[in-house]
């Protein structure tokens, strides 16, 4: 492992579980029945653990998202072509991607990260070049990158959320695009749940029955070969992983290390999330779930991880458009924190008060 | 029925098939899969179906908020004692209750209603006065209210809705606060779809299980002494209803009458769709449920409905804290059909250019 690497592991440290409490003792005294906000209370509690503070403010919003293209595309498993990877940077940047109609509405940048798109692009200040090659090697054949290549991933992520914390980023999402990486996702997954394939493989973008079974096929040849070692979360990430699923598994170990929330998106999101966790099992204490994907894969990585979605409304987009919900979701649950009154302060009776 | 009522239901028509129909095309002709904004998908469309628009603009968003007592508190149905309606009031005017955060959040109005508060208020710009009696009778113990008093109560939410609505108010969600008002909505319930009241009843804001078997006993005595006729919303609104149910009612055809979407929050909410449904049918086209409470009753409600919520996350606070998150999705997903470039617009090959 790298210095770089090596060091943000080093400096992620469980939940304040002082802070906790008072901020669950602030929750039952505002002027609500007492866990009458549910989920959006304990996401509130999560986040001042997070952040030290009974009333933490969540001001600097980003979504990352995070391009990468897939070698295993050669076998087929996508319902579009693999220049959509490429095509697809051009409205993340122009802000007519859905990920971008998201994030304006929530109030949030969109940092596009190419982290290994076909053909590369030329040099635009919108746009963050941390690409690692131009595609993986397609899985099915072997390896999808070297060693170095996945740890090279990881800190390019954790530099691209260090530099944004740097200017004051306090909540970060994650989001992804790259034609083909549900599949090196559910490979992921598969690896390290030890389910199987077939179980944890779905349609993507919008394959049919036929393609399905072809993808689960391409997928266990790809396991076979490749072996990924399970608790190693390097060795899955470079047999069988991405340069995007690398990345954002760094954006995630730098969430935690500095402390900040990390909502992620759907399926290629929670396969980085696996290979985080698996780096640093506390990492997990950070990461809000957003949404629950319709990739049947999806449900079995959260339980994996024991995080509950905030969300299921049958989203299977990606890009981050998941995230964005939850990060507004996550802001006003400490707002409410922030901005309610306590029964005391309001003149309100409280329950005790009987009658 | 009155003349008022009788006009605003003539006016209720349906959704607008061919938009709809279009706008489903456009969704699919954007640059994301067929489908990938799942539940998102079929909000905008429904409504771009009721403001007979392609690309529905939302931009003036308010929550209705209605207040009132019920005499039924007098049984010990509820955690709280009845004070706390009208104590509540000045948070909601003063900024500071959970549903104005929530509003703050979404850059939504409040729009605070009393509708039958105990004592009254002070005249208060902030505070709409369209008060019915102080309270409701003891349903316990005969009608809540005269059939007279049913009626007025949807008028005057029929009355500030339209009043919004004329200065160019384009989504409404609704919020409740009444102590006691679960047991009116339970007993609503109960009356309109027919199940039993230990089914639909639940703890409210916080009763334990001696007070639960109390309230679903009073409920059922109720229900005995009144015998509403479940195929009169009105009778049913006069006898187990309150006046607050009422007026959201009023708020939810004044919505449909005008082409607007109606976002409900919870349980007192579901009873008055319940009340507004039974009034016309095709009232429901128009209300977009936002939240599934934990009240077991919710669940019933909407299925008797046909509504799916969009949000679960164990809320229970009532006030339209759950509506300001539905109209936030509701905002999102005809930003979708604004804001996103198709396929062609964007230069980005589509599924059927095959690779």
């Amino acid at each position: 492992m790298s210095s770089s690497l090596t060091q943000i592991l080093s400096r992620i440290e469980p939940l304040d579980g002082n802070i906790m409490e008072l901020a669950r003792k602030r929750q039952d005294s505002l002027t609500k029945p007492g866990g009458s906000l549910g989920k959006l209370e304990d996401v509130s509690v999560r986040i001042a653990g997070m952040r030290r503070s009974i009333m933490p403010v969540l001001s600097n919003k980003a979504i990352v998202v995070m391009a990468a293209d897939h070698g295993v595309v050669a076998e087929g498993v996508s319902a579009y072509p693999q220049s959509v990877t490429h095509q697809m940077v051009s409205p993340f940047l122009t802000g007519c991607a859905a990920v971008n109609v998201f994030a304006r509405h929530i109030g949030a940048l969109v940092i596009v990260v190419d982290m290994g798109v076909i053909g590369g692009f030329e040099a635009n200040p919108l746009l963050e070049n941390r690409s690692i090659a131009f595609g993986t090697n397609n899985m099915a054949t072997g390896p999808a990158m070297t060693r170095r290549q996945a740890i090279e991933s990881l800190e390019a992520g954790i530099a691209v959320a260090e530099a944004q914390i740097s200017h004051g980023l306090d909540i970060v999402g994650t989001g992804d695009m790259g034609i083909g990486n549900t599949t090196a996702a559910s490979a992921v997954c598969a690896a390290i749940t030890g389910k199987p394939a077939a179980v944890v493989t779905g349609r993507g973008t919008g394959i049919d029955n036929e393609q399905l079974i072809h993808k689960v096929e391409v997928i266990n040849r790809a396991l076979e070969i490749n072996k990924p070692d399970s608790e190693d979360a390097i060795d899955v990430l470079s047999r069988v992983g991405g340069f995007e699923i690398g990345g954002l598994a760094g954006v995630m170990l730098a969430g935690a290390a500095n402390r900040i929330p990390v909502v992620i998106d759907g399926f290629i999101s929670g396969a980085a999330a696996l290979v985080a966790v698996k780096l640093s099992p506390q990492v997990k204490d950070y990461i809000i779930a957003s949404h629950l994907s319709v990739e049947p894969g999806h449900r079995i990585m959260l339980e994996y991880l024991g995080l509950e979605p905030l969300l299921d409304l049958d989203m299977r987009l990606g890009e981050g458009t998941g995230a964005a919900l939850g990060i507004t979701l996550a802001e006003v649950s400490v707002k409410i924190l922030n901005e309610m009154k306590t029964f005391d302060e309001a003149g309100v009776s409280d329950k005790d008060s009987g009658g």
